[in-house]
C-alpha cells in the first residue's frame, strides 16, 4: 500500500547514473574521480523570508538547486550531486510535481543528480545539499585575492532585487526590464561555466557569488583576502535606463540573490578574462582594484575619483 | 564590526581538523580517503514535528546530529563530516550556546568535524546532511537481506516512544524506567560502532536503523530485498516491566526516534554475532527469520506461533 507521504517522496525520485546509491537507502553512496575533492555546500529556504509563499512551485524547485550551485560556481567546481530535504504545511501533489518539475529542470541543465533527501510536515522551508567535484587544490577560495588585483563582476547585478521592488510594490517595471527582472529573481542561473573556466584557465585569485549583494559579498572577499578595494561606480555594468536610478544603483550594490559571481584576478589576465566573456556570452565587468590600507575596507569611488557613502551592507538576515 | 548575525553563526565555527577547506567559504573542501566511498544522509527536524518547541537546546543539538549519525551507522559508515543548516525565529545567543554545546559535544563523541552549513530567519527548524567513509562496496543496504537470514535488532526499541508518551502525558513512568526513555528519547545514541563492526567483521546482509519504528523500518528491509519475514514476540527484548505492557509493547513495535538497528544476518553467524554484542556491551536480540513468501510481508508471531494482527504500521508524517 503506497502512503500519501511515499507518493511525495516518489515524486523526488529519479534516475542518479552518478551515485554509486541513490535514494531510498539510509544513504546515498557516492564516489569523487581520482584526484578529485568535493566542495560542499548547503543552504536553507524558508517560505516568508527566501521567498514568497505564493511563489509559483516550478521557479522555486529551479532557485532551490540553482542558488547552492551558485555556491559550486563559486568555487570553481562542478556540479554532480544534491539531497534534498523539504518541510510541507500540506500535501498538493500538483505544488509538488511544480516544484520536482522546477527542480529537475535545472537538475538536468546543470547535470546534477538529486541522490536523496528527507520529507516531512512542518512549514515550508527546504534545504538542499550540493556537492562538486574540483581538482585538488584548485578551488576558487574568497581569501586569495592579492594586491593590485582588478576585481571583476559578472552580468547585471541588481535585476533580481529589483524584480522583488516591483513585486513588493516599491517600483513598477515596465517591459521589457520587467522581464529579465523577474527572470533573475525566480529562475537565477548559476554561473557554474564562469567558474570552471576561471578556475581552468587559472584566472581568478578569488572569487565569490553575490547571493547578499555585491558589497556584501566584496567585503567577505576583502576580510578573507585581509586587503582593501576600491570599487569604481562609473565601471559597473550601466543601470537599467528605465528603472528608477537611485532604486536601481541600491539594487546593483546592495541586493541580493543575484548569483552572479565576483572575482579578483591579476591585471595581465585582462586580456584572457575578456575573451572569456566573449566565449561564455556573458559580460564580465572590470570594476575595482584591490589596494593596500586597512584589511576589509572597501571604498567606492565616483567618475571623478570622490568618495561615495556607503550607507547600504547588503542583506543581513538578522539584520 | 560583527553583526548579531555572524556572532551567531561563531557559534557554529570550530576547528575541521578532518576537512580541506571548514566553514567560510561558499563551500567546504573535503576529500575521502583512498578506496573509499561517502555516504550522505540529510533530515530535517522541525519544531513541533520533529521536537517539543520547549525542548532543551543542549539535548536538541545533540540529538540533531545523532539522528543522521544514525543512518551512517545503519550503512556501516564512519562518520566523518557534517554540515548544519538551521532557521530560528529569533536570536538568543544563551539558547544557540546551549544548541552548538549538545551539537559540539556529539560531533566530539563521534569524531565529526562540522564543515559548514548556513543560518536563517524563520521558524525554528534544523537540516543537518552528514557524510561518512566505508570502503568501496561494502556499504551495509537494506535490499541485501537474504532467504533464511535471521533478523537482529539490537538495545531497546521503545523508550524512546515511551519516554515521549511521558511528556506527552499519555502515561505515568516512574524512575529507575523514566531516566533511560526520557535519555533515548532526547540524546540518543547512534549505534555507530555497531554498524561499523557488523560491516568489517562481514556479520550482516542488511541493515536499516529504527527512526520510524520497528515494524515500519523492518518493512523497509523486506521491501527492498523482497523477501518476507516472521517476527517473534517472545524474543523482541523484554518489556519493562513498570511501564503499561500495551503501551510498551506498541512503543516498541512502532515507536519512532529509537536509532537502533535492526539487520539481517546469515545463522551460522550467530555466535559471532552474540561475541559482539558482548565485545560492544550493547544487548543484540535474534528475533526474527527471513522466510519466502509474499515480498515485503511481515508477519507477527506469538510465542505459541499464532498470528499476532499488525495494528500499528509505525510513523508516517503524513499518515
Amino acid at each position: 500500500m503506497t502512503s500519501e507521504f511515499e507518493l511525495i517522496r516518489n515524486h523526488f525520485v529519479r534516475p542518479t547514473p552518478q551515485a554509486i546509491l541513490g535514494p531510498g537507502d539510509d544513504c546515498a553512496l557516492i564516489a569523487p574521480a581520482l584526484g578529485m575533492q568535493l566542495a560542499i555546500t548547503t543552504d536553507m529556504l524558508i517560505a516568508g523570508t527566501h521567498f514568497l509563499p505564493d511563489t509559483d512551485p516550478c521557479q522555486l524547485g529551479w532557485k532551490t538547486l540553482a542558488v547552492n550551485l551558485s555556491d559550486l560556481a563559486a568555487m570553481g567546481a562542478r556540479p554532480r550531486w544534491a539531497l534534498l530535504a523539504g518541510s510541507l504545511p500540506e500535501v498538493s501533489e500538483p505544488w509538488i510535481a511544480a516544484f520536482t518539475d522546477g527542480l529537475f529542470a535545472c537538475a538536468s541543465y546543470y547535470g546534477v543528480d538529486i541522490i536523496g533527501g528527507d520529507t516531512t510536515r512542518g512549514p515550508l522551508a527546504f534545504c538542499l545539499t550540493a556537492i562538486g567535484e574540483v581538482p585538488i587544490g584548485m578551488a576558487l577560495r574568497r581569501d586569495q585575492a592579492l594586491l593590485d588585483d582588478d576585481l571583476w563582476v559578472s552580468g547585471q547585478p541588481g535585476l533580481a532585487a529589483l524584480g522583488l521592488a516591483h513585486l513588493q510594490g516599491r517600483t513598477v517595471l515596465a517591459e521589457p526590464l520587467l522581464k529579465p527582472c523577474l527572470a533573475a529573481l525566480q529562475r537565477p542561473l548559476a554561473r557554474v561555466e564562469l567558474g570552471l573556466e576561471l578556475r581552468r584557465r587559472g584566472l581568478a585569485h578569488a572569487a565569490i557569488d553575490v547571493s547578499d549583494g555585491l558589497l556584501a559579498d566584496l567585503g567577505h572577499i576583502l576580510q578573507g583576502s585581509a586587503v582593501a578595494a576600491e570599487l569604481f561606480v562609473a565601471q559597473l555594468p550601466p543601470l537599467p535606463t528605465t528603472a528608477d536610478p537611485v532604486l536601481a544603483r541600491q539594487c546593483q550594490l546592495a541586493g541580493g540573490d543575484d548569483y552572479e559571481l565576483v572575482f579578483s584576478a591579476a591585471p595581465e589576465k585582462r586580456a584572457e578574462i575578456t575573451a572569456l566573456a566573449d566565449h561564455l556570452a556573458l559580460p564580465l565587468w572590470r570594476c575595482g582594484l584591490v589596494v593596500g590600507a586597512a584589511p576589509g575596507q572597501l571604498t567606492l569611488l565616483d567618475d571623478q575619483g570622490r568618495v561615495v557613502p556607503i550607507n547600504e551592507k547588503g542583506y543581513d538576515h538578522f539584520g
